[in-house]
């Protein structure tokens, strides 16, 4: 969950974004047909085998919506849920939930999707020393869920955004003029809570990152070969980071040469959704 | 493209939060090693098959971050584009490049692969009348991004969002007391310029729809047999639509029906992303 | 009554505005003299006869700035005033009074003059089957006020802005190429969720419109008799609104016409509004 | 016309929310029917006699919206207008011409009104030493607006807000415990760069007043006996100023009594708007 | 104390943006080893001697993130306090109070700081005519909250800002074309509420302020003879400020020539802050 | 300077929001005596020796209120400056620059008197392998200047907010249960790109620390032998920090001893501003 200040300082605000989003004037079918607040309940039901993860954000679209509505949950994020389970009961003014439920069940199916996917990769690691991480290819405005929700998966996050983190890429190097002078600078620049990371393609990289006092050196575009050879040389100097197009298949051999985090876009950009729906509404 | 206005009202604000989300001081990275502006290019680069939209999106996490940045474009949304191809060329201060790259990219990406994967399916359906169309099961907060790329995937828009267009559900229908009285009510409350939709589940309901004058009625969780019934019986007098899980292979079985309208909400909430980057980045 | 949801999502914001438009820092007259949280009361009278509109905003302004503040009502949206009556009496800390009274009566007094405005042209339709309608001719940053005010003076709304209704006017006929080929091109770019009207001047234009399939033909700039050959042979095709100056003498001709719906800019933009005040504000 | 730094901080987030209430996604009937920028013209034209006011807004709306579009003025704010009277020519993008339309001309209708029917009423007094002016009866959020067109009719300006002005009324003398202590605590409450101001009802609160230093004493709901004894106690010890309902009739007897200032909330709440249309928008 | 509404809606939005400054996703130490709400106490301690200032804003900070924090006060707003003094405990839950600690204090030093210095230079002036007054020199985005304090430090506040004072400088007045012209053409243009200062250099101008009718006359760069000469001739006639330089050694020979207001940038731009800490926190 | 992108992203607004703080409908003075736009020029004179910063902010609230707004600068940030030197000319419209003088200086002059104050203190430290860091404790809303303005000072900075670093104080240690539990709980909890830091107040908290793999550990409240004992401990197997009331008189000691980082919270909250400003505005 989301402590109190993140969600009323970060997270509110982008709810309230997507109610507008949905909701320019009011919802016209539901006015139509009910003129008077009439209190109601809806079940929340899973439609396949998953990771549930975003009940709190679920929640929040109804209170923000009316602070009197409630939600009674028999799961908690994390949870393994399967089809047709009964995770949730939403109590409240049957307008507002009719107002909130498109927008509650798109965050709650996306941040389960993102668990789901991320668990399952997360999984084949278990047992080693080797962590999978997310990366910045979040969806726009949907980081603050998306990385959370790799959390509740099993997998950890990389920095945060451009202002939290350094990571020196070929075009950083480039423009320092070499590893050692664009480690140097960043030392220089940067706040000294910061670790360094550089990300290296061959083994005169690697040793430069290594007497430069990197932190975290990522191996980029490497044969397993050239890893294994990066790797011993590291021998514990720095962590070491692999990035790459990461799948149920390879992951297994990445973790076997010992790094200590994989990194995957996907996790937040290619998980398909979980299958939730709100059931049953009707006034109590 | 998204015309100037839409652009400068309701695009331009999603794109600057995007970016605060990614840049909450600075960009700590390039700051490090590049202290002052340099002119650089880079190349954008598809890297493997699809429907290429969000071209002009892409340009304007540029523009937006410095005005004199600018992208010359080999391709344009909707075009076909395959691996390896050199789709654009970006220029501008390389610390903006890399400030946008990551935002840039994430909608390129996500609104390329909604259209990639409407495209495949809308294609089932050529040659037909049936036409498919998106749902509100968009990402929150991309709605509009979403909305346009199902658009360029050849695919149609259902209503935007709650405010602007009436859809009678079981739930609506039970507030009104039956399919009729809710027609009804819609009728007098909602403006006279939206169509009325109702989500209908039997023969019953079908008969109190078309008789009370929906304009557009849903058919919904019936078997072929039941939708072959209603559809006859409806006769032109209103549109049909289907909704539901929608895949390439029930896709061409519902179209022989002779519905006007297949929703899915597949096409937004769980199109895997096209993958492209921004290569070769270096001074000019 | 606006539900809680557009209370909150598009009703809130505009009145948190419009308060910061009348106190920039504070209060200086009120802080002077009151240097406690005092209680006081407020009676809300009219100060001539009318139909009083807008009750909820007026109490939504004292609830926002303090929501310890309230109001008890003896009337509601709708009814009948007369001069001298006792609305409603409104209590809570004086100063809050004091500070959202100008902005409270400022809304309540021009919701309510566009109702009793509405309520008398509307009055004169009565038992035909034409239905006043409102126009985008309303003050900037108030339509959503506005428009509720019609309806609750009885008149309906037309479409709610540019992006919610499609209207093709001259220019769009004629940027198109002709009536046909505009409402086509229509059919063709909106959402199937909406309906399509279209303006004409002629017979020529009005055939055009029937046979392309228009929703609505709104009849501009015709006489009486042009109009009534219209009418004729548009026969139920399509539904007829007709505009222009509205006035008590001429409204009655035009729903003799036995068209749809007359719509009035002046309902939302030349209303004069109904005289209301706070009166005897003391301490409790 | 607003200062530059007037119109960028405080009159164009005003006009942009104005232009977000009407184009919530996208103009939809532009875009159906024009795919491409097309450059067009039209003729703003009077449709009635009047003070034409806000055609610096007129343009900034078009501005804000493409800012290659372009207004040719032929008149400027403050002179008079009649009817059929052709104003100004629009030249921009046609579909940033139709989306802007409607925003622009309810602004200077608007406007317009309300500086016709101050010059209307300002002209009883000239020649005389008093000045009418307006008050806080403004409509929400569309203060600027409405106090700049009272200028330009010929009127003055009361108070801007609550913040900037001291205006102590009965509750605040109530509060106090007298007229004199009001004044005191004002005047060792508020900064000393404010002029006190106290509504008085007979006179012995004119004679405290006074005593107490007021700097201006409004005369509230006073006889022309009563005021013209007020008056001549005061003998230009403070400025003097009546409200109340002023009208053609009796603004003259009002001015004869010699009072510095007539304030009317008419003025800003009841003006009927000016006729005003765009015509013959073309392509160029 | 900031009154209810001014708090709501002039003071919440600065403090929840300072919190968003410093929170722009997470508190990360805190969330680390506070998994789970926890209620805590701590003890906010004077470290120095000083005026207190912004208690209220101190709890708002926490109150904003959490409404169920309390905090009890054992001193209010002006109170004099000593080294090692127990001012307030503050509960609530333990990650809330760590969240809030720093922007909390971060203005409760800042306002204590401007009123401390207040204060002694206010007491130098004690027992005569001359009021000390701030100016527009305070921290951008923090001029609420250091005039109050000046107010609490005994001083008064100058205009609040550029749009509800006048003062005529000597730019303003080489536009006008001398002294009076600028007098004169103030008088007409801004609201009749607004007393006209005017800031002269010589006698001439000193007189042509006077016979223009200023309000205020503010005393530039005048030795003390020429100030004695200026007062003898304003003779009452208006108000008279001065300002520089102020400083402890100064200031009474100010105040011996009888001027009404020396005002003084320091109070918001100079003072240090006052030495407050958190401590003893502890779950209970 | 600030790159373009941060500029945009997180300086823009703060500057707009403090103009909109000094100007809330416009500049009556200004408007008063100038109707029309008139260029003019003014020269930016220092009026005491100082290290100047902000000059960008200072261009670019002018460049805000106007795009033609132009400054040549002859010094640049970090410069030192002297009494009277001419520092640079700002052209304009008069208007605008007769409205963004004071916020303009009143950035200049805070951003100065901390890069000042920074340079007093961090050249004591020159020639050691000690570093002067800021501290959370800056002005609410002014963060991003003040720690811009500690590094023109030659000062680091410290983490940027509560977001992006992990600092492990008493609070968190007692809620982890110990020193090597909190670290623990850090490292497992914050994304692997975070230092992890704690503060000690004796040598068993040292060793801990220094077991669990701290990256930095701050030294508090100790004394100088305690701190001695501490980093010989140590050994350069953790960055070390020391806090607390830093002095011109102390700090020299502190670096004697061989620690990595002094961090002071007086460089942002208790700099004195460096007096400037703007001299000789005439028209060209």
């Amino acid at each position: 969950m989301f402590d109190k200040v993140t969600l009323k300082l970060n997270v509110d605000p982008l709810i309230i974004s997507a109610l507008r989003e949905d909701i320019t004037s009011e919802d016209v079918s539901a006015n139509s047909v009910m003129r008077e607040t009439q209190a109601g309940e809806a079940d929340l039901i899973c439609k396949e085998y998953g990771v549930i993860c975003g009940l709190q954000v679920f929640e929040r679209v109804f209170k923000i919506l009316d602070e009197e509505s409630s939600v009674e949950f028999y799961v908690k994020d994390g949870d393994q849920v399967s089809k047709g389970q009964l995770m949730a009961k939403v109590k409240g003014d049957i307008r507002v939930l009719l107002c909130g439920e498109r927008t509650a069940l798109n965050y709650l199916q996306r941040m389960s999707g993102v668990a789901t996917y991320t668990r399952s990769m997360a999984s084949v690691l278990e047992g080693t020393k080797t962590k999978l991480v997310d990366t910045r290819k979040t969806t726009p405005n949907n980081r603050i869920f998306e990385k959370y929700a790799v959390k509740i998966g099993g997998g950890g996050n990389h920095r945060y955004n451009l202002s939290d983190g350094v990571m020196l890429k070929d075009n950083h190097i480039g423009a320092a003029g070499g590893v050692k002078k664009a480690i140097e600078m960043a030392k220089e620049y940067s706040s000294f809570v910061r670790k360094i990371e550089v990300e290296v393609e061959n083994m005169d990289m690697v040793k430069d990152a290594v007497e430069a006092g990197a932190d975290i050196i990522m191996l980029d575009n490497m044969t397993h070969e050239q890893m294994k050879e990066a790797i011993d040389f590291i021998a514990g100097r720095a962590e070491i980071e692999v990035s790459g197009n990461v799948t149920r298949e390879n992951i297994a051999a990445l973790a076997d040469l010992g790094v200590d985090y994989i990194s995957s876009g996907a996790l937040t950009h290619s998980s398909p959704i979980l299958d939730i729906s709100l059931k049953n509404l009707h006034t109590i």
